[in-house]
């Protein structure tokens, strides 16, 4: 997407044939900096560090520090060590290693003076296939804004709720949640988003804010809790956010807080719908609250808050008395019951095994 | 209540028998410490710059601060002087024209050489009526925590969910949604909190842990968004929260975000109290949503976080990209409908006309 009216991605290889950029999203909203990859030593730091961040976007930068690699070393010497380095930089990303290990049976099966090349076509292929599953959900999610929009009348602005990011930034390009909101507004729709915070790590008014901004989208940033006031006042059309995890039975598990925008969504008769890239639903479960552990991080991620001081420097400021604990549970669950629909790069289901099982007939008696 | 094992009041005469002590509550939770106000303009700069805030405090604190005037000139025009300066600091609180009005009244019925006693007895009746009105509606919430946890078996921790800082640090002593919580640690119930951070000024991060750290009443900070997932998973017996302003017809208008929480207890049948001292009952409205006017206050609040800094100095961080507007609300409503009871100090009640009525029969026919 757009950042000062030039066209961006959050990774992409650089002029010089090679290397390759990325957007040190560490320093987001505060500054705009690209930061150039030139060995998988890069990479791996720039994944650890959470200079990238996003599951789509740390699998597109696994795929290119494997590239980088192979220029330097196509021997399985190199492979083999490469792969160990990016597999430790984030234990947990489901999609680092499933990128990881595309990436290694591809480049396994090839003689090392093709790897180099193969390396670079499948890390592009990689890039692409992300940006053209997002820009179908955004399309898909266009035909429901616009039916938003043309119930509502022409003339009125159309506001759309959305939680933490899961923008362009979290992908290669147009992001899940907000590719419908950037090809609403492209096509000239009047859209106006009110970005929830998300605390505790502020992704919301950090890197979603940030993105609009630079889009040129009108947009707000709001507590995460005043999305409940506004509903209650008719002051938004619709909600969109992303998810981590869909279950087989349309359950969500997204950025802690998604759970209370769906129920006042409910009590308040606001469309609530979820994008997703099918590669985030977990065909093998069902019922999200039962079988989703939620992940407990760090406290000092409620404790403190990292921003620019009064002297124009990032710092972090603790919020909390010294001697007070906090708890850091990162997720919630969203109960199907309480989403409209899914939007998916197929189409928009119900949030249900029926509605995803209508998009994705192949997946039919592979559940539990 | 106590901090650090002594007992403690947010505002009492000093030692000296004329000056009057309160806590600078702007330092908390970072810093305790005691300020004392010698004449009428200490009180009046306290109360603008928020070093008391809360309505009943603000009410003692401008109740104090005409009896320092009245002790550093009894006259009418000191009077009239006193009274202007005072109602200026915080133009839209209730509590503090009321205080003002009661106090003016009994002055100007007095000789000028009578003013001074007046002023000191009245003040500290208004303090102790706090005190009384605080008390008591602790010993009914009191009632409500041990049946649940009777209900729960001898030796569970019972976990309470509040929102925002409507402790003793809000009022003279004990609090409102918190007396209930003190009366329960204090007669040995195994009570832990869970505190709303309660953005965007953070009065559950900073004062109510605050508050519940120096009493010893073991709890954790949250951040605004994690109370529907602990619902969720059994973690929540009991919510309780306080408010600036219940309806004929139960509504509650309390801090922004308050309804979600009541959604969530709604959702996953955990029971959901507000706690009030009934001069806040506003006889005169019955629809919250429809006649109460929600508060916008200044957007740096949501944009700026204050806190302490690595270097250990109150600072504040803007969490937002430059360009990016905010919208900050402060309350929300809370429908009766979503509203376990009511905790007054004559009793618990069900958030309705006829539940109010049953306590306040004195109110039958003062309506709209």
């Amino acid at each position: 997407m757009k950042v000062n009216g030039i066209q961006h991605r959050s990774i992409r290889p650089n002029a010089d044939g090679w290397s390759v950029d990325i957007i040190d999203q560490t320093l987001l909203p505060h500054a705009f900096v690209m930061r150039n990859l030139r060995a998988v030593e890069d990479a791996a730091e720039a994944i650890r560090e959470m200079r990238v961040r996003g599951a789509p976007l740390i699998g597109a930068t696994v795929a290119y520090g494997l590239a980088l690699a192979m220029r330097a070393a196509p021997d399985d010497e190199c492979l083999a060590r490469s792969c160990r380095l990016l597999a430790a930089t984030r234990p947990t990303a489901v999609n680092l290693r499933w990128a990881l290990e595309r990436m290694r049976r591809v480049l396994s099966a090839q003689v090392p003076q093709r790897r180099e090349q193969t390396a670079y076509a499948l890390a592009a292929a990689i890039c692409e296939e992300d940006v053209d599953i997002n820009r179908r959900i955004g399309e898909h999610g266009l035909t429901l804004i616009r039916d938003i929009h043309q119930r509502r009348g022409a003339n009125a602005s159309l506001h759309i709720l959305t939680h933490c990011n899961a923008g362009w930034l979290a992908t290669v390009d147009w992001g899940t949640a907000l590719a419908p909101i950037y090809q609403a507004h492209d096509s000239g729709l009047p859209v106006h988003v009110w970005v929830d915070e998300t605390r505790p790590r502020n992704q919301g008014a950090a890197l979603t804010a940030w993105e609009l901004s630079a889009h040129g989208i009108p947009h707000d940033v709001i507590v995460d809790n005043a999305g409940g006031h506004l509903m209650q006042h008719g002051l938004v059309d619709l909600c969109i956010t992303g998810t981590d995890r869909t279950t087989r039975g349309g359950d969500v598990c997204n950025k802690i807080g998604t759970y209370l925008k769906a129920l006042a969504a409910g009590d308040n008769q606001v469309p609530f719908y979820v994008a997703l890239p099918s590669p985030t639903i977990d065909w093998s479960i069902t019922d999200g609250l039962a079988a989703v552990p939620i992940e407990e991080r760090d406290p000092s991620e409620v404790t403190e808050v990292a921003g620019l001081n009064s002297a124009g420097k990032m710092d972090r400021v603790r919020i909390t008395p010294a001697a007070t604990p906090a708890r850091n549970f990162a997720f919630d669950i969203t109960p199907a019951r309480l989403i409209t629909g899914l939007i998916t790069e197929r189409g928009i289901c119900a949030a249900s095994e029926h509605g995803l099982l209508s998009l994705f007939p192949e997946r039919a008696g592979a559940g539990e």
